[in-house]
């Protein structure tokens, strides 16, 4: 690992940020403003951090204008630090991939019918099917299989122990994480008198440009049609995406969310953690569900939308959750209390 | 990817189907009433797309023979057109597994105490260990993983990057996709005074005939007595079955869900997606499960059980999930209030 | 898989027991009270199997003093027998790991900046990146990939297909099963006008000494500092941990579990499975959650919490459902009612 290093005047210039301080500072990484040395980068998005802010070693600080005076060392004003930060961070960058890149292993095995580009990186024990077409600039990780008649986007970084089945297509500039999945056969049965009958999966799995797929995340094949993930779709680590499920562009979806079959999730939404959102529903864009909501119904209307108890002491939820179960008898009983306690007003008004 | 033909005649004798129209129309392919062709078999099982049994391009719909009139193509009659659509899908299928099957490749490695049957195919880099006892017609994808002293019955198909730790058994016909592991130890320890000492898992894991096991799903081998899924199990992705749990016979079990150590779960269950059912329970034959649902009590008749609150707007939520806090105090006060104006009521008419 | 034997005296000196009974009994095995045989060792802690101890054919029988007098074979005789149980497994345990060892195998690839220490055992296919460092009787299974200065501390049992990122650092005697990543990028991304923009994550994973991760588990890699699992955590199957998490000793987390991004975990924990912890928390020593419970808050006083609601008949679900979405509103209308109440009763008493 060489250290990459950029002076703040090549800094100022990468991240667009105006230059309060030296030009000719070395800044050799990027760190916290807790645990910032004199030669890193920090930033200060979050104003419940301005302590760490009066008090930081960093070298090199991007900030908003309004908070330039609280930097000792060098400001680069930006408008929107965090979003400088997640820039910089890419300069910063080692290979994002579990090893260093070996062009293309000699225990990779490419079946003949294969098109690989250039300047693609095959480490070993790499499984190519046939009629794979791998565009230019691909790194695949060790142990990964890639089934056949799949296309691989110019750019993609699919790390160590990924398998796609076949027909899965994936854009450009995608980023798959070890123990991904894509392509499993969806869930699919008939019942023939109680024995299951499979539905074989005849569809694919299309996935857009610029998408990023977690550790452990699965993504099944459509029964006919194709499981679809549009164009800058991020999908966090264990996320369960089920046959013939649509999600629509620049959509976010946190880890071990589960989504059923032929849901379709709008734009721009975004999914909190181990949420569950059952089959053959519509999610508006713009819609945003927080943590291990269950959605059992569509979302028509974009909002922010929640489901579940907080935890509360043991002792205090045990009493709590019986009456949970007695809800509706509650709900009943208050109305008829309400009904009794008006008519007496009204007799005792009219006495 | 060569496409399979069948004419409607040979497809009404495969499918059980009387036929109504042309016997010699060549059908290549299944798709959705939206989407067929006129080359292609489609499927009516739902009123609500009675529309577009009445625009399909389809050439060939299965139907009940009371919406024969609605097939302005050929009719292929059916008691279940969705059970016939099941079937219809084996005919069209091509490879369930990830690749082209290859026979045994180069690069597997097999020990040679090792029994495997004929046309068995083994892709590359499958690790199968000693004693392992594999039957006719097994299929093994690449880079999958085969423990000592495993059982594969014939038939069986199991995905690349699977793992099988020692001592696994598995049926005739099972399908095990990616990412699946099955054996692992059982989440088994003893508390020394804080620190935790693990308790060896020396059972193994008994797989049925029949079996479907999902992408990225887990099943840990027994702490001392095996675990067992029974003939006709079908799971999903990304399940999680602990140690010594019993899955009965043609029970079926949607992603994400767990089931915690010890737990017998009857015959012909439905589970669906994202429920966690405690440790030690016994759950009745014929039971059904609602989405994201906790079961922490043994359900010991069959019946549609469910658990959870259902998504709401934030805000809304908020407010309620607070009162959810108080629900005890509530009805506490309910009742009390009911007395309080019982005894007015009885005072009242007294006067 | 040769058997193992021990007599009755060896084992009474293996488990610091007192021996009541033939010192000379060969014993071969463990099995459950209700399972074993005149040659296998049981163990009783828990009074609801007592009809077993009483009626089971086990030879040898690990039990409290005061229970002494229903063993009528052998019995060695402990302050905590699920203990002393959990130290006997160790003594009958085969490989624990999927496969038989086999040293260095010709078909693992390690990088020739790496060392490797005596003893080790590589299996098929393994894949060791460059600088990384083995210490010595470290045991890893076929398949797994293990990244780029990467460091595995002694006695570390990692099965097959395991995938370690660049920058992983785990501690002495560590077990890591089939399927789990560790070091994957954390989830971490700017938005830039509706656009992602990936954070590199930049820090690494350290795992201290006897830790084990199960199968399918994730952990991510920090975004700038670590990722930290401290000496001594349990960790189920399928559990994801987020960027950043730090988790105290002895914590024991089960299965499907998901911590989001830098939650500080105390020391001696208990998590059960299917729980959300949502980011930025802090959760103390000795804090115990049961299971699906949601925890968006943090907890800062040790103690059993719990959320969410418990199975009941579908039919009474949905009605109780329904009445959740109103209980603020409920909650506000018995308020007004005790007032109206008090008001008559005032009134009732001042006539």
């Amino acid at each position: 690992m060489s250290v990459k290093c950029y002076t703040t005047a090549e800094l100022a210039g990468l991240l667009d940020a105006s230059l309060a301080g030296s030009a000719e500072l070395q800044v050799s990484g990027i760190a916290t403003l807790a645990h910032a040395q004199s030669d890193q980068l920090s930033f200060f998005h979050n104003a419940k951090y301005m302590d760490q802010l009066d008090t930081t070693n960093a070298g090199v600080i991007l900030v908003k204008p309004e908070h330039v005076d609280h930097v000792s060392g060098v400001a680069l004003i930006v408008a929107d630090p965090y979003l400088a930060y997640a820039k910089a961070s890419a300069l910063f960058a080692n290979i994002s991939i579990e090893r260093t890149p070996h062009q293309i292993s000699s225990s990779a095995v490419v079946a003949v019918t294969a098109q690989v580009g250039t300047r693609v990186q095959l480490s070993e024990n790499v499984v190519v099917g046939e009629h794979v077409v791998i565009a230019d600039d691909v790194v695949i990780g060790a142990n990964t299989v890639i089934g056949d008649n799949c296309i691989i986007g110019s750019g993609a970084r699919i790390a160590a122990n990924v398998v796609l089945y076949s027909k899965v297509s994936l854009g450009e500039h995608c980023v798959v994480h070890s123990g991904a999945v894509l392509g499993a056969d969806g869930f699919g049965f008939a019942n023939d008198r109680g024995r299951w009958v499979k539905i074989h999966q005849l569809g694919g799995v299309v996935i857009g440009n610029n998408v990023e797929i977690g550790a452990g995340t699965t993504i099944d094949r459509g029964a006919l049609d194709d499981t679809v993930i549009s164009d800058g779709v991020i999908l966090d680590n264990q996320i369960q995406i089920a046959h013939n499920v649509f999600i629509g562009e620049n959509t976010a979806i946190a880890g071990c969310t589960a989504v059923a079959g032929s849901t379709r999730i709008g734009s721009n939404c975004t999914i909190a953690g181990g949420c569950g959102i059952t089959g053959h529903l519509v999610i508006a864009d713009g819609t945003h569900i927080t943590a291990m909501s269950l959605v059992s119904k569509s979302l028509k209307k974009a909002g922010v939308y929640s489901s579940g108890t907080v935890v509360e002491p043991h002792q205090q939820w045990k009493r709590n959750v019986v009456r949970f179960r007695q809800l509706d008898d509650v709900t009943r009983r208050l109305k008829k209390l309400e009904s009794i306690v008006k008519q007496q007003n009204t007799e005792g008004q009219s006495e």
